[in-house]
């Protein structure tokens, strides 16, 4: 039978059927997807293909799902840290938004944050920031899988004056993008505390018409939370409650403050949660209960969040400071096992942004979006178990090779639709720019 | 004048005085110390050097001292994750040691490791194993700085029979090593719990004669404190301290449960931490109260622990996993900032070493143990302060050069005294050796 491509690996790492590996398989692929896999033995007998390769020191695992990220963002990296979050966004990183953010910001910022993820082996992110439709067209252009945030929040910035702008606009958006195989968006109510009632009234009517993912901060710290008794009398996640604002589609990101009986509402209403805990760290903003929310059944993915509070867009890693930190949050060292981990940075990423039908594992009917890692090297011998090495021990250094829907992004570790140079002299020039504001505040 | 070498760099982070930052200055190397710190037009009108060498893109940092490992244990990387200590300890590390551990696997193990630790920017490591005397062969022969442990533990091994024969092994290898330049010994009773008084008491007496630094586990878990209180009706430190084993040469690895005057106590005495964040939480041990740690004036150095446990010798993930965890611990994203980190993970391991005048930063009398860091890959741009992209942003893969005592050991990433396809070659044998016995328990 004639494909497009056969990939021929030592390792290949589903995640659905969870905890297999397989051993000397290939991945067929015809249009963009995985038609079959199976022994490469067989595969050679069976098929024909436009183009195979060999990666016989490698693991091939789903390209990985960046649940949460900024990734405009990357041009802030390192310019305000060791700061907690209020401060950290109100003095430093809001008015350097309202100073630069702009098209060229975003542009140039999108394509760093894509080189960077697509070197550690992410194909697919999940986005939240000014001026989505530039993301939106950036995101094509490179050939990477987004799904992009149609934000919202109360206050004006250089893309929208107000709620009603940043609504029409992210709809417009919407009908833009509604037959892009790459791009979707989501809605984006930035927090329960910028955005007021009577807009996440409409988010909520329109998610629902539209059928799309609502990506929200919730609970991110305990201020947050002091805040909204204040205000409402009540914690934010049960004023969205009131609101009708939970539900399947609805990705909570954060989850820091959580009460046992939070969870349980929360896997009632199907929902997913999205763990960022490194810029939870990095921002001293709390522990997310993982493994009580996956014990109670949520769909938890892993998000790296913005460059500006990390300070990378390293889901490998964030994935291994997920699988650590979950077990001494549980005060459990079986929790978030090495599998589990790698199913939160691919399969339940995919979940949360409704594209399990197409993403998230490597299995037949779904898009070819892959990652070759090396496992060879000396980081990550002996070898043992290819699913502990990957989670545990590899670094994003080790990708060497990345597809989306088949095509090429990264070839032995070398962008392919991305010009390197030209991001790098962009990002020299923003942060000349950003310090010259930062060294004299308006 | 006449130098061995010049070593001109885009920064130069000495790490002592603190926070600084030096533009486009020049290390001149001779006799194996850092003869003088200049900039670079200077260099080259002061001194003529056998060999120099621009890194024009880089960062050059002291090298790293990782405070606390057990080398050889590399070749157990990945064998038995997910498991609490007691349980990865009893049922699967000690058996499996019990079964191999011997000349050659400490030989191989040390190899594998110092190929990791180098490539990774650590030029000293502060090491816990049986064999110690083929530890420090090793490493005297690779050309790495380490500071060996003469191991004691109550139960027998391949090494000794019991603590008589360990303490004299041990004191043999203190009497090989003493002119050694880049070997020396430490006392390394493993834990409260497995050491007996009266071995302990010994140590306490040969420590104080011998000069020599004590490295022991301690406060790792809270089993660990039930258990004691149980034995001795009392919380481990406090036994310690009734042995009068605290002191300034003390160095207590990991600390995760601590009671406030015990923080207290521990300052007064004058003794070390070491903190291995991304093994307690792997191992579910607890948390370490770092930030009160230093408040009360305490030396935290930084460890990887061993391979098994990690599962990496990543001690620039370690730091970065110890800044970002400890702001959380404290609840307070100010606590261990950057160059905090940076400092814990050099000269704070030298001084918990009593290296501190010839190792640790970069300064005039030194030792030039020194690593290169490439700043101008994507995943550290744009760069706003190179202190921060060095903790919160930089991979160990950007590591390309790395020196002891004047001595290249990795060059633009290759290992210049270690052979890696041998050590690949016997981690895959060892590896081979390790699955058949797991598989088939005696």
């Amino acid at each position: 039978m004639h494909i497009d491509t056969l990939l021929k690996a030592r390792w290949i790492i589903p995640v659905e059927p969870e905890r297999i590996v397989l051993n000397d398989h290939a991945l067929a692929i015809h249009g963009g997807r995985i038609v079959d896999i199976l022994p490469i033995a067989e595969a050679e007998a069976k098929y024909q293909a436009a183009s195979q390769e060999s990666f016989d020191r490698h693991a091939l695992i789903p390209g990985f799902v960046n649940a949460h990220t900024h990734a405009a963002m990357s041009l802030l990296r390192g310019v305000a840290d060791d700061r907690p979050l209020m401060e950290w966004l109100v003095d430093h990183i809001w008015p350097l938004e309202q100073k630069w953010v702009g098209e060229a910001f975003v542009r140039d910022g999108t394509d760093l944050a894509m080189a960077e993820m697509i070197r550690g082996g992410v194909t697919c992110f999940n986005d939240m920031y000014f001026f989505p439709e530039v993301t939106a067209r950036q995101v094509a252009r490179c050939g990477m899988r987004a799904v992009v945030g149609m934000i919202l929040i109360d206050f004006p910035s250089a893309w929208a004056s107000g709620p009603e702008e940043y609504l029409s606009k992210g709809l417009a958006l919407h009908d833009e993008l509604r037959h892009n195989p790459l791009v979707s968006v989501a809605f984006a109510p930035h927090a329960p505390y910028s955005v007021s009632d009577e807009p996440l009234l409409k988010v909520r009517t329109l998610a629902a018409e539209l059928d799309r993912p609502i990506h929200m901060h919730l609970h991110e710290t305990r201020d947050e939370i002091d805040q909204s008794r204040q205000r409402y009398g009540m914690r934010p996640m049960k004023w969205l409650q009131q609101l009708d604002f939970l539900g399947p589609s609805f990705v909570a990101v954060h989850m820091t403050q959580l009460e046992d009986d939070e969870i349980a509402r929360f896997a009632e209403s199907g929902g997913s949660v999205v763990h960022c805990p490194e810029s939870n760290l990095k921002l001293a903003s709390g522990f997310c209960p993982v493994a009580k929310l996956i014990k109670a059944g949520i769909n938890v993915a892993i998000g790296t969040d913005g460059a500006a509070s990390n300070n990378d867009l390293d889901l490998m890693g964030e994935m291994r400071s997920a699988a650590l930190l979950s077990k001494a949050v549980a005060n459990d060292a079986a929790a978030v096992p090495a599998h589990t981990a790698l199913r939160m940075a691919t399969l339940n990423g995919a979940r949360a942004l409704g594209l399990e039908s197409d993403i998230g594992s490597l299995e037949v009917g779904k898009y070819a979006d892959i990652t070759a890692i090396r496992l060879d090297e000396l980081e990550t011998q002996p070898l043992y178990d290819p699913i502990s090495n990957v989670v545990y021990a590899a670094g994003r250094h080790q990708v060497t090779d990345v597809w989306v829907g088949g095509r090429r992004l990264l070839k032995n570790r070398e962008l392919i639709t991305l010009d390197i140079d030209e991001i790098l002299q962009k990002a020299a020039a923003w942060r000349e720019k950003t310090l010259a504001s930062e060294q004299q505040p308006s």
